[in-house]
């Protein structure tokens, strides 16, 4: 990962000419270059360890695992939202640590957390750094200093083949776990976009969802065990399949976000390596349309693994960013606007497993979905997918270096309001950008599947407003959170509470909900050292 | 329900001859009778609810819901557990309430509520009254006088058609939810064995699991959004399908037990009502045989809704109970002698759904349960236990007319360790009732399978210790919650904790864990009016 973006991406990312003229057309970019400035103009904060903490670190960790050079801070200064992004580039690194403390067993973050609680010094919990909602920004609190944790050396694995579990480090990443998994014949199954970077541990700390959390669940489905150290001791949940002793403690840690302790250790659900992947496009005359058949397939339990339904927008503009001019093209386009279908979504479905079951699957999902008026499109579409599944924030480096503003944000709700939540956020984003005299597109698609609902994950794309880009950013995010409380959708559905979404938290939970969760805080982070500033709001306490 | 037991069965239980002689050889039952005491031979604790308490409680619920008589009193002194029932029919209705409170609405049990905190008075949230845990006797803690809060008047449905949810009131009995729901359609397909009185906010509140759990999920898995009273205000969740805005407020309140507060409606997934239901019986060689291949099945995805596995002495007991020395049934057991399952298990398994479903479905469990070495028996095993599934309780109290003592107990862990617990358990149960001179029948089932290990549910029944049954019942308890402990087991998979478990929270959650819950408790109810006694140990206050 690069300082100030994803990094490079295994095979270059050029836009096509035919996205160029949609970014020239309708966002009215130009050919302006806006590169990031050089490591060495990054401005960091002095350093403001005391020495004291420093020395007790050192002891508890090895002089060698407690890092102050400015790499590893601006490393480890944000995490990769769009005003992350934004700020870094332009070589403002004020969010960063004064140290980075990487700890090499649970026993060790133990010490190193009862240290800074000691100390009163901020701890800042970090895997990945893949947040985009500012979940790892060093923000210091009412602390004079604040450290990253970063628990890439907690990397170890046990799996009980039997049971299906596999007990991973926090610090393991996804390629990494999957590596070790795979070497049992087992995966995880969790392949969020963040996937090649992100952790364990950030996985269970966020509350995270992956690609094909329709079939292989959330990681709140995933996780049945967990280990988290606390300023007030450790917190040991055991990895039983249910249990009914009391409200669940599993659920209490998992979406924690590090402001009750670290996530050291999460035993996890895993599944037999699939034999086979089967992934496939299908067309539908209208998003209510798809919708409605993705509702109807979910409900009667015949959903596939991986089920996307872009809005009309997200599909015009897919389209056109993958346009070949083709005669095969031509063709399938004629073909599509005899049934009906110019101008309406596309919807990519996947299936894995034993060939038998990817089979017997895939024929019930198609029973489905042509049952709702869907039209399939073969397995091209599906297969580009699958190519292109992480490829998102390396598309977003090359807008970003192109003057453009990216960001996403996604919410859920039930199936009966979703079209409604779906108007209202790409209403409320429109009207707010385009007031700031910077329109913009805004794509949207559906992507975890409930019986009781859905997601919806939203891309705005804008010319950049050049020295107001966070406050461009704001307006955007403000109008767009406030449409999605409004609307009934939850403030967000798998990136987290983090910093961002933090002046939402009230009207998600509740004033009651808001002090159960700042008791359990008070309780196990009595002196409020544990990442602060992040999914509590302070006026609650 | 009588006011001593479960109450009169719609077809009279009459234990076969086969039964009675079981009985007699194995734990010298002989003929005498004891049968309980007579309602006005029940000995009641003088009510001693404060004047200005009970003018208070009157007028927020008015006169004619607060009440005081003797049959009210003694049918909210305790629960349906074993102890309870002993000391019911002997004439102790010591954890009688001072008062039964019947709000009528969410408003009204808010406002009972803050009275009682105003007031200090216990507050005990009373469903259907069927905890087998001390979940509802009325320990006042220390507080002067303890009310139950009955909720059978919250008994409210709003039905979201589309998004399959139905928010049902806290005081709906499963067969009155079941019949609001059937008019639309729908089923919730929870079906504990106390079905036929527990209610909604029971079920949510005890974090249940109904026998049909391995195909419709827990109650945890079903219940998508709640509202529940707090002294400190209302907790309310919103129904969203999935959240990643922290964490799960839901799951704090489902299993809260009624020491946070009170759970005034839950938002429930519901389902069509099945167009059939197909149950039938399996034979397998042993235990670990079955264990095996519902392992595998579950495993497989390729699981019935509901899977049950006896162990070869729950086989044993159950073919006397059922024999009829008939010449077919002397054909059966001579094909399953040929094909080596003698002395072996029975594995009830049922599907429910469309006719489809049912048909490809039940393919996919036989051929597992065929490769797992299982031999079908038909569906004559599954129709009767499809019609004698609730009735366990009707048939303890006619052993308890008999001089018996009958207690029940369940755990779950990994499937690496079940053969392990299952052994461990049993051996407790019949080492400390056979050191008292009460040698037990211990029998076993597997009842609900999760991918990474199942549940287990153990019956005793032995000779009852006149003049010291609960001494007898409570080495019992002590040493199969120890063995359980020990082994790895969850301390309840669906009984919840109540007064009974809290001994074992400690083992179960560990410090930081009860320290967590402690916080929340203290928050949400500062005065401690809640439940006093349930679920969370007072040493750790």
């Amino acid at each position: 990962m690069s300082w100030f973006g994803w990094g490079e991406p295994a095979e270059p990312v050029h836009l096509p000419p035919a996205a160029e003229e949609l970014l020239r057309a309708e966002l009215r970019a130009d050919d302006r270059s806006t590169p990031p400035v050089g490591l060495d103009e990054v401005r960091l904060p002095e350093p403001r360890l005391p020495a004291r903490a420093a020395e007790l670190l050192e002891h508890a960790v090895g002089a060698e695992n407690v890092l102050r050079d400015r790499l590893a801070r601006v490393r480890h200064a944000a995490g990769r939202s769009y005003p992350d992004l934004v700020r870094l580039r332009s070589g403002d690194a004020s969010g960063a640590p004064d140290s980075v403390v990487l700890p090499g067993s649970r026993e060790e973050v133990g010490e190193a957390i009862a240290i800074c609680a000691a100390e009163g010094v901020a701890v800042i919990p970090f895997g990945g750094g893949t947040s985009v909602v500012g979940g790892v920004e060093a923000l210091h609190g009412p602390f004079e200093a604040a450290v990253a944790l970063d628990l890439r050396r907690l990397d170890g694995v046990v799996i009980d083949r039997e049971s299906l579990l596999a007990t991973l480090g926090a610090g393991l990443t996804g390629p990494r776990a999957e590596e070790l998994l795979n070497e049992q014949g087992l995966t995880l199954g969790h392949f969020p976009q963040s996937f090649e970077h992100a952790t364990i541990g950030g996985y269970v700390a966020t509350r995270s969802a992956g690609q094909a959390s329709t079939g292989y669940g959330r990681i709140d489905e995933m996780v049945r065990g967990l280990r988290m150290a606390t300023p007030a001791g450790e917190l040991v949940v055991k990895p039983v399949p249910a249990s009914a002793a009391g409200p669940s403690l599993l659920e209490l840690a998992v979406g924690s976000e590090g402001v009750f302790g670290v996530i050291t250790d999460a035993t996890l659900a895993a599944r037999p390596v699939p034999q086979r992947r089967s992934y496939e496009g299908w067309s539908f005359r209208s998003f209510p349309e798809g919708a409605a058949a993705f509702r109807e397939m979910e409900q009667s339990h015949a959903s596939p693994d991986v089920a996307r339904l872009s809005d009309e927008e997200e599909t015009r503009i897919a389209l056109l960013m993958s346009s070949s001019g083709s005669a095969a093209e031509r063709a399938g386009k004629a073909y599509l606007r005899a049934r009906g279908h110019e101008g309406g979504c596309i919807a990519i479905v996947g299936w894995e497993g034993t060939d038998g079951e990817v089979r017997r699957r895939r024929a019930r999902t198609r029973t489905h979905l042509r049952h709702g008026g869907g039209v399939r499109l073969g397995s091209r579409p599906g297969d580009a997918w699958l190519r292109s599944r992480y490829n998102g924030p390396y598309q977003r480096d090359v807008l970003l270096d192109r003057g453009l503003a990216v960001e996403t944000l996604e919410t859920a709700t039930t199936w009966s309001r979703l079209l409604e939540l779906h108007a209202a956020v790409r209403g409320a984003l429109t009207t707010a950008l385009s007031g700031r005299g910077t329109p913009p597109l805004v794509t949207c698609h559906v992507s975890h599947l409930y019986a009781s609902g859905a997601s919806l994950y939203f891309t705005w794309i804008a010319r950049r407003e050049d020295g107001a880009e966070l406050d461009q950013w704001r307006a955007a995010k403000e109008a767009a959170g406030d449409a999605i409380v409004a609307a009934g959708g939850t403030i967000t559905h798998h990136h987290a509470v983090g910093r961002d979404h933090v002046r939402w938290m009230r009207a998600e939970v509740g004033d009651t909900g808001l002090e159960a969760l700042r008791a359990v805080k008070d309780r196990l982070d009595p002196r409020g050292v544990m990442n602060p500033g992040k999914l509590l709001p302070d006026d609650a306490g």
